[in-house]
């Protein structure tokens, strides 16, 4: 690995902080994913992108800023990264996944909220990412209450523009989202200081369907029994996904499927053919968080989607691409990103129906509904999950969980149970 | 009082558990209430109001019902209860004060989720308030995560519409607010069965203003040092005009008003001239939650504001009556309402403003910001109260607290020790 302490120097980190991190992440890495029989050799590259996960992609980073390039940084799937792209600029998703500075984010933030929002507050504060670092704005949204309110906080230390996701997903709210991201793009344009044309727009587009439909092939490829990848390896990629650049990404997923589907005609897979099928859902599970996957996977299941924000609800969903005129393809973003199931929406009965589906679809024994703790959104809605799922005869198992590891044994118990009782 | 078992029956009430809450409430109340010294004889009639909260009002509400009336109950300052009186309906503050049926709404709901939501779902789970079982229909909104979530689980139990409420104060968002309170109207006619007119809704925002004013004019009289009367006298105002009829509420709280006049002009007070003078903020306090105030008083300062739903924020401001048709008549309506000074919104900084000309104008001495825990909006602007009192020099005390007793004796020692640093 190259040496990247003065790219780090230079973008301020708390380069002690960061080491605590840098010495964490390999072992864990290795633990979580190295470990696994079976694996695609196609993984190598995602492998590689992990491994310089602080390193290359930054530099990059460094390279856009350095030619005048705009970083824009983001915390959910809501933020149309289409429009940043066409603007010149580069969308990060920052990840917020790991118990970094709780003393200082809990400084700012009640101690009792959710664990990312938590995580964002104490990368921040702690000055541990260099992804964060290389912001020159974020772009937060309405989703959550912790959310929202903490945007508030760290618009003291770095621009925030947040743009309001309302509550439902009527006509009216539609309106106002689709004026949200009309705002949104002048507010690009003006930031980067490019206009965004109709070609660059298109452009952008075309880019992040292709992106989602290389993430929908691989996602198609699960469906077979055995599944020729583990859900860790795809949660990665999902991760990956919201940071890497998007053409180069595309293609190594669309590299990573072909071999996959030589597998599936081998019959080849991460497991024996009969291993109990589930689908996870529930909050997202950002970098690095592989904890519940893990745990799930070293219990003899395999996971087939995740119904997630780092997972489905990123990529399910294309944008058309036919608008004639920027009205039109800003109205086609809006109307695409409007369509992501997300607890914040009442009712949010799309992904009641996307789970039901996705298990007939999937051939799925059950469904683990993983929420973060004090998440109110999943977490009230784990009932409607609840409900719907008695309603189809489909086995659910709820879980709680953060950050922390104390209770990997309690869920691997309780995932086990669930496993047993599902008599596979 | 009058023997109601007959009528709490009919209601469907789960008498035993009713009698418990009913065994608990008097006590309480003689403690926290009738124990004050010189306290204005008019609190005669809030005491009897409060004395029949179980009886008498609810007579009043069935006969209603008898005589085709609707009754409509709302958790939140920002449903328009003009439309719904303009309608030939009674609006139901419902209040979600108390720890009751816990173990039942702990099935439909998470843990870790604000008392006040826990226990609106454990009264109407565990059938313990006439109010809500005589409800017809409840208004919800999207002030909060977990009222706006644990709607969809209430809506099984009893029909719930909800109102949304928009996350900003921008144009777009009035847009979209007046239209919800326009469609309200047309829900409420149809529910009701009753066309509002235009004198009819003039007629309802009339009693409402003046039932708001009544409540200023009281507010207004606390600037005196001595205040003529507590704040958890205030605060049992404040919560009975949630649901009390509102022409008799509103003669008496003048009637209040008189007599304080006259205690101002003979400079007789609840306290000593000179007592520390706070303002509390905060989080509504349902009734029956008088922990915090009756702590603070009891420890020898007077609050002389309650910056709160169960307070200010429910009567600060008035609806302009001047309205030439109904549709302008509901526009101001819409417009009052988000004028309201809630933490669901981003930025608030309405609150923040308020909070220091309250402090400048009340000459208080510090501030008490006072929030359920697990409220994230609050909890998480505490941070920006935090930092716009400083810049002010104004004293603040930070609590977090829930419906249980257990944490009085820790909240006594802070406030102590507060008040022993304002060196009064």
């Amino acid at each position: 690995m190259a040496d990247y302490r003065k790219m780090w120097e230079s973008l301020g980190l708390n380069l002690e902080a960061h080491d605590q991190l840098m010495d964490i992440l390999p072992p864990t890495y290795g633990t979580v994913f190295l470990n696994q029989e079976n694996r695609p050799e196609a993984m190598e590259y995602f492998d590689f992108v992990f491994s310089e996960v602080h390193g290359q992609r930054i530099q990059e980073l460094l390279d856009h800023k350095a030619a005048d390039g705009k970083v824009i940084g983001a915390f959910c799937v809501y933020v149309p990264e289409e429009i940043i792209r066409a603007a010149g600029g580069i969308c990060i998703g920052l990840c917020s996944g790991a118990d970094i500075g709780t003393a200082q984010a809990e400084k700012v933030l009640p101690r009792n909220i959710c664990p990312l929002i938590k995580s964002f507050m104490g990368f921040k504060l702690g000055k541990v990412c260099p992804y964060f670092e290389s912001c020159d704005m974020v772009v937060g949204e309405t989703t959550c209450d912790g959310k929202k309110k903490a945007f508030e906080i760290l618009n003291d230390y770095v621009p925030v523009h947040v743009l309001e996701t309302p509550h439902m997903k009527r006509e009216k709210d539609k309106a106002l989202w689709r004026s949200e991201v009309r705002d949104f793009l002048t507010e690009v344009e003006g930031y980067t200081g490019n206009k965004i044309t109709l070609d660059s727009l298109r452009q952008a587009i075309k880019e992040s369907n292709d992106k989602r439909r290389a993430l929908l092939r691989l996602n198609e490829l699960r469906r077979y029994d055995p599944a020729p990848i583990s859900s860790k390896d795809c949660l990665l990629i999902e991760q990956i996904a919201m940071y890497d650049d998007v053409s180069r990404f595309t293609a190594q997923v669309n590299a990573l499927c072909d071999e996959l589907e030589k597998r599936v005609q081998e019959s080849r897979g991460v497991t024996e053919p009969g291993a109990p099928r589930l689908i996870l859902s529930g909050t997202p599970m950002a970098l690095p968080n592989w904890k519940v996957p893990h745990v799930i996977e070293t219990s003899g299941a395999v996971i087939v989607a995740e119904e997630m924000c780092t997972g489905l609800r990123y990529f399910e969903n294309l944008v058309p691409e036919e608008g004639e005129n920027i009205e039109q393809l800003v109205e086609a973003i809006a109307d695409r990103y409007l369509d992501i199931n997300c607890a914040c929406f009442t009712p949010n009965e799309g992904r009641m129906k996307k789970l039901v589906t996705l298990a007939e679809e999937l051939k799925a024994d059950g469904v683990i509904n993983c929420t973060l703790a004090f998440c109110d959104p999943y977490l009230v809605e784990a009932n409607r999950v609840e409900k719907v799922l008695k309603g189809h005869h489909i086995p659910l198992l709820n879980l709680e969980t953060d950050y922390g590891q104390e209770d990997s044994g309690q869920i691997k118990t309780r995932v086990e149970a669930f496993l047993e009782m599902l008599d596979k």
